[in-house]
């Protein structure tokens, strides 16, 4: 059965999208610790982050990067922070996560944001990738 | 001045090294969240990972990935979870730390080791490094 990240790639389930190209696609994480909390994905389904091969794993590293620009153009931050958990859902997905200090990296702090919120977010920061040189 | 890490490249401050190669390096952090938590650097001092350029930012994350298979290999573990903040010390650092579960990833958190503990699980997971074909 396709992950639920498959199935947001396929538009199945909707999603704020905020970059997207052949091999991989960012999206506002659902339940953010902060606003402009992202997740990138490979398209490709696989389950642990490591066991992608090298040239996919480091190319999405690099579209991870050129994400976080983006994040750290569009929302006030001083530095965008990466983590790589993935045990809930068996899709390997980068958190990226703008923050103030290092305490905004806190998995067990949850912020409610409306769907207008989440939409707004979402195009500032597809706007800045779209954007970059 | 020289950083904290750059000095700890250079052996000015000692280090459990678990890896090294010509551009990167990688030790024990000194205040794990668990046993086998690993720090990764590059040995320029940068001080935010993003900004790095792209050739040596996918080669750390490339590197990264071989010193978290090496930790999969020595620490008994689920996967190998990875963070990047990097507020506390200007020169960029990839935490990969072995985790049994989500909640094992928590900065508050941290694990008492004697310095034996830490020379066992240091050469443990260099050896691992090093046998990897």
């Amino acid at each position: 059965m396709a992950s639920v990240f498959s199935r947001i790639v396929a538009g199945e389930i909707p999603s704020y999208k905020v970059a997207e190209d052949e091999r991989f696609y960012a999206f506002l994480d659902i339940n953010p610790m902060v606003k402009g909390h992202t997740l990138v994905i490979p398209k490709k389904e696989v389950d642990y982050i490591f066991d992608i091969e090298d040239p996919l794993y480091a190319d999405m590293m690099l579209f991870a990067k050129k994400v976080a620009s983006a994040i750290r153009t569009a929302i006030p931050c001083r530095r965008v922070g990466v983590a790589v958990l993935g045990m809930e859902v068996p899709h390997a997905h980068i958190h990226l996560v703008p923050l103030q200090n290092e305490g905004d990296m806190n998995f067990s702090h949850k912020l409610k944001l409306s769907p207008e919120e989440f939409s707004a977010v979402a195009s500032a920061i597809a706007d800045a990738f779209n954007n970059q040189k």
